[in-house]
């Protein structure tokens, strides 16, 4: 079958074949792309990420803080993405070395909140308790949904990706796009670290649904307000009353759910 | 917040603020549960799956068989599920015993086709190439996701989980549900192995994206077709053209896209 490349790379255009009115058919259908990246920290295989093939850097950034790995962006001395092959090498600053044990731990699906206990080592280091002021009003929270579901086409046109944006109340800073709902937090991370954004006063939106391990990435990142076109899991709401994260669902028109600390959302 | 658990256990109510036309207002909501279940194998700590807590026997047994701990379910010589604490306890028979090597490398949102490689050691030795010699017409495709979609009322109500069915070209056997994608698919897979159903000329049938990730799965259960009320990427198309599975997505109304394989559908 044909496969053609798009410009993006997000997507590409493949033959595939139509049932509609009765009949089969032929046609042309733009495809989301998945492609893996296997990281390397100082020279040992750390992990695949299996992701859409944009902002490499802002992920590998964004997941080794995530994981604990980094704290800081000029922890890394270098980042180089070999994006024929699908590696990224990374090399620690200053001698810092990676302890594997601290990373072993097998989670699967996701990992749940300090209501019942962390799963991951890393976890427990890297989650903060949000310190957030920051407010909003209910038509700011409606509207930073439209604006980012607007910035979004590839959605629309091949359906099956996450979007996620930061933003203040008044306006979205930066969008990234991922079929995986990770990939597309830690990209936002790792735009944050490496432009020194601070977060405390920001605002995370979602497109996906609030699972305890969206909660979780929302709290490595520091935000205190996350918004969500969809619905939240009983473990997420846990973890955003425990981490004083204001966790908005259900964003559709002009309408939403505040599932946990109402007090930051305003009429 | 009030919390009250639903007979299922599938879901629970909890007070939510509901913002609706400019007014807030106190409601009661139901919310999807996320559970998390630690499993043991031979008292070593092996891997904790965050799922919606029904069918544990039958997601451990599927679970084991997709990592390639066993082949078949009389391998397993007991299986304790502690509800109360999330653990499940498992011991091999015949003195099997784990090689933990195979399982430790780390792989983060799905692992890939062989058109690229397996990431997983596990994968290659479990994922079969299909020998299935089932087809279908056109209108059983539409039947079956109608079938699936209308047996499952918890996504109505809570909105966010994945359902997923084995079935004949002409009725559905078995249907599972879980907020996880891999988790509703070890469900079926543990069922299939521990009532001894042969897959080979079986559907499986689900509701989300078909990722590379979900056709290995399909490809370790066995079945030769897969039915998705969503899109594929590119990675799932090719995994399943080498695997010689039929894909097929977007059934909606009475239409729908064959991505690979398209002899076993008629019209």
């Amino acid at each position: 079958m044909a496969i053609e490349q798009s410009a993006d790379k997000m997507s590409l255009t493949r033959s595939i074949v139509r049932y509609d009115r009765e009949a089969f058919s032929e046609i042309e259908d733009s495809i989301v792309t998945e492609f893996p990246l296997t990281i390397y920290v100082n020279g040992e295989e750390f992990a695949t990420m299996v992701c859409t093939p944009t902002h490499f850097e802002e992920m590998v950034i964004g997941f080794l803080a995530s994981e604990g790995v980094i704290l800081f962006y000029k922890e890394i001395a270098s980042l180089e993405i070999d994006e024929s092959k699908g590696f990224a090498y990374v090399q620690l600053a200053n001698g810092k070395t990676m302890q594997p044990a601290q990373y072993s731990k097998r989670v699967i699906g996701s990992c749940c909140g300090k209501s019942r206990q962390f799963y991951f080592q890393s976890d427990v280091k890297t989650t903060k308790t949000a310190v957030s002021a920051v407010t909003l009003s209910a038509s700011q929270c409606i509207q930073l949904m439209k604006n980012m579901q607007e910035e979004s086409t590839l959605f629309k046109g091949t359906g099956g990706v996450h979007n996620a944006s930061i933003g203040t109340p008044e306006e979205l800073i930066v969008s990234r796009t991922d079929i995986g709902r990770h990939n597309a937090l830690d990209k936002l991370y790792g735009y944050c670290l490496q432009n020194q954004i601070p977060v405390r006063d920001k605002v995370l939106v979602f497109s996906g649904r609030l699972s305890s391990e969206v909660l979780t990435k929302a709290a490595k990142i520091g935000v205190g307000v996350v918004l969500s076109k969809s619905a939240p899991t009983n473990l997420a709401i846990e973890l955003a009353e425990d981490l004083n994260i204001t966790a908005v669902g259900f964003i559709r028109g002009q309408s939403f759910n505040v599932y946990s600390h109402p007090e930051r959302i305003y009429p």
